[in-house]
């Protein structure tokens, strides 16, 4: 028998419409923050696959050839198909603020919180380079998550180019920045004597590892870690910079509502070789030994990496596995009705043609109606709408259609009355 | 630059609000009938994908490997996919009634109105033998044409069944049905002529052809077409089913509320191999020559060929992309708004946390809210918001501010009014 491909899976009714449910309430807050909707290819060439891409990544695309030869690959995310529309579509007025929502594919060992196919959410704001920009993104990302149901937060906060200026400030190899940040960004996992031994191998000077470490470690309250750092970096510009940018969101965080949530985290780096700014990653209040939710940053260079004029841009994602995986956790789910609500039940085959227009009037009025097509006995067809969890049944009966009726009946009270055909429509809204 | 791989499109905003309107129509009216969302992944095994494809679409897949040699392709179209997912989850609850949408891909030669990415959007009904599923499926699809604006409408009906009566009738190779189907399926499009010959190459014996061609032009209202047919096909018993299953559809016709629309036309084929019973097109009226919008039909077999317990099925389907170009042609989008409404513009650096707190308690009141991040100058924001389609725009000014309002234009009218804070979320509404 077939199953889907390793690392891919099926969603069945059940956990479908908790995915959509999340779905549409991440995109319902994506539109009323004004993002719009852009659409790209499953696949892209494999030339523009690779220049945004660290070798890591490159490794986990799903590769293949076209019948005319053409090497494609499939999305790996979807940052770099926004940037190639930017890059080719200089009409589109900016700010253009998009959203993308759909699967993406890596080739990963698959384990139980990892697929090879996994849903992917995005905001992007591009051709903002103030810190507004990076305080809206994170806005929206808080919003979405107060939408879905959770109601405390934390943002960590950090800026790409603090680490930058850190790296600069102890001393250790510039040229080696991105590995340096791909082994910090393990602090809370492995800690410290591990990401030691790993920048052991970057550079021989221990002592320029420890002092790195002994920097990024501090984090705290916004105003005082800024502070802290401007005060060690004050004589390396970009370090100022980022300090900068970092003030720039905390400040703009008080009319957007998320102050109360921010920690400057000096060791975030998030591991993604793009981002020249900040970067952010947003947990759920009790939750937090959970993971991120939520992440993104700034990544200034990209476009024109894709042929684009150079454009500033940055964007939050949502990992939406993680995020249902967690809602079932809260039991989120448990106090929702996601599935249909009324089951039409013919009693005998002489009232069917009445059952059926039945149907079609409350589905007309916009009430997800379903209609018995199995000329099951009645008994059948009440065991079948109450394992399926209808919320009421209609019984459409001789003796009460002669009487312009039908019987309703509540499946959660199990109260059975008449109702009018006439007024079946109200009743049931 | 970069381009969107041969035969795949990107959707700017504009184009991909039209598309996401017509899906969440579609998706609307399928949950009203009480289909539910199926997710299955975007490649599957490529044994799996051959199991039930004619040559041509075999042809047609986009293959490949993964890294460790599993050959894969991807979905060309959603069935295979559902039959799977019925054959190896045999705890699933009959009926099975489930939709599916998103992108499919074939490797066809690109075209204006064809591509190798595009979006199918599939309701199919599991586990019911008797023609009132089929009736269903019609239904849900005619009522999804109504939601999306259409008005009148043709069901072309026919049965994959009276098409083989009529191949044992006339003497022609049984074996050879599906390249007769084939053949016949093309005569709207090329003519009679064109058709004999084609069948030429299937039997010698042109009078047969002939005859075929006779039979298989009938068409018109139902009552009568399938009587003659009947007659005809008195001595085939699976003629005689295929003439029941259609009275049987066109019985159910009337309380669904399609009857009117019902053409029973002994042509219509559907080249797809695995129908084992009635098939059915839709066209909307004033558009026939457009083609069919929405097509599908019965397949009792496929569930058993994916190792499943013999099940009968059927459904419809409706292509997307070609949807949206009629509704496009049809100038439905031009009455439509489906930008966002309002647009936030700060008269100076002073008042941004203003308006950015005024941004949030509209976003929070779920009004579509864009809000200026660029500090232009307000002559530049206004003429931004215009050419955006903004309909209302909120002026924050330091005076307006001290006396506790906003300015509010109507880009339409022109007219600009003072509202009090307190009353912009009911202003806007």
């Amino acid at each position: 028998m077939f199953q889907p491909p390793r690392g891919t899976r099926d969603f069945l009714p059940e956990e479908m419409l908790k995915r959509n449910w999340v779905l549409d309430r991440i995109r319902e807050v994506y539109e009323i923050y004004g993002f719009e909707p852009l659409g790209t290819p499953a696949f892209e060439s494999w030339e523009m696959l690779k220049i945004k891409s660290g070798e890591d990544i490159v490794n986990q695309i799903y590769y293949f050839k076209d019948k005319s030869e053409r090497e494609l690959g499939l999305r790996f995310e979807w940052t770099a198909s926004l940037a190639r529309v930017v890059a080719t579509h200089r009409e589109l007025p900016m700010p253009f603020k998009r959203y993308a929502m759909g699967p993406v594919w890596r080739y990963e060992r698959p384990s139980e919180s990892r697929y090879r196919e996994f849903w992917q959410a995005d905001a992007d704001i591009v051709g903002v380079a103030d810190p507004i920009a990076d305080a809206e993104s994170i806005a929206v990302a808080v919003d979405c998550l107060r939408r879905l149901g959770f109601e405390g937060f934390m943002v960590r906060l950090n800026d790409r180019r603090i680490l930058n200026a850190f790296v600069e400030y102890v001393g250790m190899p510039k040229e080696r920045a991105l590995d340096i940040f791909r082994a910090i960004d393990k602090l809370d996992k492995t800690g410290r004597e591990s990401i030691i031994e790993e920048l052991s191998s970057i550079t021989p000077d221990q002592e320029a590892s420890e002092r790195l470490l002994d920097l990024i470690v501090l984090k705290g309250e916004p105003g005082s870690v800024i502070e802290k750092t401007l005060d060690t970096l004050k004589g390396i510009p970009v370090g100022i910079e980022g300090c900068n940018a970092l003030r720039g969101i905390v400040e703009h965080s008080k009319p957007f509502g998320f102050h109360d949530y921010i920690v400057v985290d000096l060791s975030l780096a998030r591991g993604l070789d793009y981002y020249t700014g900040p970067v952010f990653e947003i947990y759920a209040k009790g939750y937090e030994d959970y993971g991120s939710i939520s992440g993104g940053g700034r990544y200034d260079e990209i476009i024109e990496l894709f042929g684009g004029e150079p454009t500033p841009a940055t964007g939050i994602s949502f990992g939406i596995d993680r995020l249902v995986l967690l809602l079932e956790r809260k039991s989120a789910f448990e106090e929702m009705y996601l599935g249909v609500g009324v089951y039409v039940a013919p009693v005998s085959d002489s009232v069917r043609p009445k059952a059926i227009e039945i149907s079609q009037e409350l589905r007309g009025a916009g009430i997800p109606t379903v209609l018995d097509l199995m000329e099951r006995k009645l008994s059948r067809q009440m065991e079948y709408a109450n394992s399926r969890g209808f919320k009421k049944v209609i019984i459409v009966g001789e003796s009460e259609l002669e009487e312009g009726c039908v019987a309703v009946r509540d499946m959660e009270t199990g109260e059975q009355s008449r109702v009018k055909l006439e007024e079946l429509v109200e009743a049931l809204k």
